[in-house]
């Protein structure tokens, strides 16, 4: 019975003991560098709090001096990791090909660049206002060019690097990294806020409701001293362009490095899949994108240039917003709820994925999701307890439910097919084909003479390659059925896409109706909603921007 | 070389379709419920903050209404839940052993009767002023104690389910059970810190920080009618004694709800481990541990008679109450330091577990540290920012600090060893023993002879019976060590436990430094620090809660 015998217990206890207290380390670590990170941000947003509402006697130069030691311990750190990986080049690295996918890398780059620019102008800015502003103001922008640099030199060859090797250095120094990034984009976001608010104390002033201005204390400071360059005023303006790039860039660059620290140790290997990209026969959804994404610059466009004009623009302003958001987000939620469908009709496997970057993917739709649920429920409940109605608020209603509904829908769609491997796609349709044929291998006839299975293989394999010239002038059926299938759900993808990407840029560049309409800040008093909008509003923005990167992948996947 | 066919692929591919066809149902509805809690739960803050900063026209009925309607539907599907797995009973149903732990239900046992009485004297409190409070107020307790009811038996018999078949509706009334008592912790804590907030304010003008006092608006309402029972001010005090254990009982019943979510369609199996408590040597740790709880008792009682008293008096409280806090937290760091080193230099292997209670376990304690994280932080900062320094501030800095420090530490701690399971240990130590008595089976030794194979096993067996019986009276060193370092280990973890659950003492019966001692309200102001301190605060007790039951599975563990 037991003619095996077991293995040696000693020396594979041995073996097993090693590894177990390696991976006891690195559980620790992981434990550790988290809690680190947590500390870091706390003093960090503590910092921020504390200037912003002018506090302790804190100034700015303080808070953008804690930013610079961050981003410059991030910046030798990364020397270091650089430096390290380098001399093992002969080494065979295990990489995550989830991470990391080359457009994403390419994502990162095209808003580094933007960041670059800002930066220069923030620098060009203080050369301007050189004599009475502090250095710090100098310094910072220069770190901040540096740190831009090596950041992305990182993330370009090391984004997909499985660390395999016990490093609690690697640990820390990658969660130093993202929180660095995140407390980058919470300072980005405060900015862009503060700057938001001043424009919208104008425009609510147009329709009408002088009750709830506040009195905004502008930079004196800069007022009382003398630009040496002449262009200083063009300079800010043109910082001002550029910050919603600037915040995409660091909650981009925070996601790939924490899936970095995530995928440290990890065990299950991916193998790189590589999607071709294929545009055969999405020109309906390319075309009704594009249509959506001309009528959001247009209206866009109409938006900025009357709102806060008179009450009639203004009115007129948000009307037409609101129907135009209406029907984009209506078609977005049917054509979603279509790829559900799709989906759920589809009878293709499905391979559950296991890499942290698909599991953040999930997660950071569904989280960034909340940010506009609040606004959204805070509008509906406004609008039901409110006691003037004038008629635009109405539209609000639609609107608002229909947000919530898309986003829902949406989410379900995106995470359903990241979930899926094109492989399984591949198999499936390989194995429809002899089905089709009746070239069936039923149990009873493959048992065991082995010659004749080496010529079944060879007339499978012939069969096959003569299947698949047939294939392109006559399909079968299923197969036919199959591809249709796929060309419709790359046209909703494709479609969604650009959707997302148009509804992108209002709020990023400064439409947003839920300050303009005044319904809501009437409702809640203007402090709790202006700080409700300003915490969840980034959020909303990030998620659009998030969910056009998921359906890019959930594009190539398909 | 290939003699064995392949597996038929149609029938294999077909089985593996319809699992897959399952999961992705499943996936699906995981994402779907979610986002339905999560939108619950948005609407539900919604109101709360709305009747708390009293807009639109809301008021305390509406959302005592809302959560009425949340727990009826809760009871409604745990009865549908209930009747259906009562009818299945003869199917095997599948068991998380980590989930649902005997001490932790009898916890929620403890904590729903205290619950039971609150409500009841609510009932009595409402029946007191039944004339001038609306129904509600009686019908929220009632519908509180039978939802408590059904919520404690469901917990008790299937908070180890680990629901297999696919079912959306399970999902769903989960989740919906989840965030339901969510809000009715939130509830709770809001209540319990406006009660808080009212009494420090009284406390504050004692130590002469006349300035940071609030106008605080009273129950009206309540005053101008008359208490039919004579006993309304005795059931109000009795209330807010209870409010702790019932915060506590709800966030447990939170978590073991969320497991159970989470538990749906889980794979991995895990074996039930019967841990034995045995408290043999553990007499140090158990000393140390109730001189800790006594002193903390007695000071707890010195604070309250002292606070708010005179400036004297209150100076004196505070300067005991930090005094203390510095002696208990460094004994813990120290403790948790050395239980560290020990899991650090053993030998004995780990098993990762994959239990979603354990994992819930390690993130519910990072993310509870949070939040007297924040609070520490914003002491430090307001301590090092503060221009001027009474004496017992200074005592601030060292007790802030070792907070940060001792959860940081403590929290490696137990992370470490309850990724940690009894069975390794046992094998650990079961090889040790061969290893001195030099019967080791080489490799060279164990061939493919299957007799002497067979006397070999019994040789063995008969040697070990021998050595347990040997062990007994002289145990060999290595076996020895093992054993001091497991009392050392026992002792440590009893005293942790014992110091932990001392400490959720003071702040849950209101001694709250970080009120009373007006620096940081003084720096900060006193609305964003009142606002800090409701929201971190919970978090902050919670986390001691939540410590000690670790500590307790460590215990058992070990």
């Amino acid at each position: 019975m037991d003619d095996i015998p077991p293995p040696p217990p000693l020396i594979d206890d041995l073996v097993e003991k090693n590894k177990d207290v390696h991976e006891k380390l690195l559980k620790n670590s992981e434990t550790a560098s988290s809690q680190y990170g947590v500390n870091i941000f706390i003093v960090g947003l503590f910092l921020m709090f504390a200037v912003y509402l002018k506090i302790m006697g804190l100034t700015e130069s303080d808070r953008l001096m804690f930013l610079v030691i961050l981003m410059l311990i991030q910046v030798v750190w990364m020397i270091f990791y650089i430096c390290v990986s380098d001399r093992k080049k002969w080494a065979p690295t295990e990489k995550d090909g989830h991470a990391g996918a080359r457009w994403l890398r390419c994502g990162i780059v095209l808003f580094a660049i933007t960041t670059l620019v800002m930066h220069a102008l923030k620098l060009g800015y203080f050369v301007g206002y050189s004599e009475c502003i502090p250095i710090i103001e100098g310094i910072y922008p220069v770190t901040h060019i540096v740190h831009t640099f090596f950041q992305v030199y990182f993330l370009w060859c090391h984004s997909k690097d499985v660390i395999k090797s016990f490093k609690t250095l690697e640990r820390f120094g990658l969660i130093h990294s993202v929180f660095t990034n995140l407390l980058l984009w919470a300072s980005a976001v405060a900015t862009e806020s503060d700057h938001q608010l001043e424009e919208h104390m104008e425009r609510l002033k147009s329709l009408g409701f002088t009750n709830l201005t506040l009195t905004y204390p502008t930079d004196i400071a800069h007022l009382e001293c003398n630009c040496s360059t002449n262009l200083c005023k063009d300079f800010k303006k043109g910082i001002y362009y550029i910050y919603p790039f600037y915040i995409e860039y660091q909650i981009l660059a925070s996601a790939m490095l924490y899936v970095l620290w995530k995928n440290i140790g990890n065990k299950t290997s991916h193998l790189h899949h590589k999607n071709k990209l294929n545009f055969d026969g999405v020109y309906v959804g390319c075309f009704l994108g594009l249509i959506v994404m001309a009528a959001t610059i247009g209206i866009v466009a109409i938006y900025l240039l009357n709102i806060g004009r008179s009450k009639t623009n203004s009115e007129a302003a948000l009307s037409i917003y609101y129907f135009y958001s209406i029907t984009v987000l209506g078609l977005m939620s049917i054509g979603s709820l279509l790829g559900l469908v799709i989906y759920k009709t589809e009878k293709t496997s499905v391979f559950k994925e296991k890499s942290p970057a698909v599991k953040l993917d999930a997660e950071l739709l569904v989280g960034s999701s909340i940010g506009s649920w609040i606004i959204s429920w805070g509008s509906i409940l406004a609008i039901i307890f409110a006691e003037h109605h004038p008629t635009y608020t109405w539209y609000n209603l639609p609107y608002s439910i229909l947000v919530i509904v898309e986003k829902y829908i949406q989410n379900l769609f995106i995470i359903a097919y990241i979930n899926h491997t094109p492989q399984n796609n591949l198999k499936a349709s390989h194995i429809e084909i002899p089905i089709e044929t009746g070239q069936v291998s039923v149990p009873a006839e493959s048992t065991d003479f082995t010659t004749s299975k080496g010529i079944e293989v060879q007339q499978q394999a012939s069969m096959q390659n003569q299947q698949s010239k047939k294939d392109k002038t006559h399909r079968p059926p299923a197969d036919r059925k199959n591809n249709n299938r796929k060309l419709v759900l790359k046209n909703l993808t494709v479609l969604l896409f650009l959707c997302n990407l148009s509804l992108w840029i209002p709020p990023a560049f400064g439409c947003r109706p839920q300050y303009d309409n005044g319904l809501e800040a009437t409702v809640f008093g203007i402090m709790p909603w202006i700080v409700l909008i300003d915490v969840a509003l980034p959020f909303s923005i990030f998620y659009r921007m998030h969910s056009t990167y998921s359906l890019f992948d959930v594009f190539c996947k398909i």
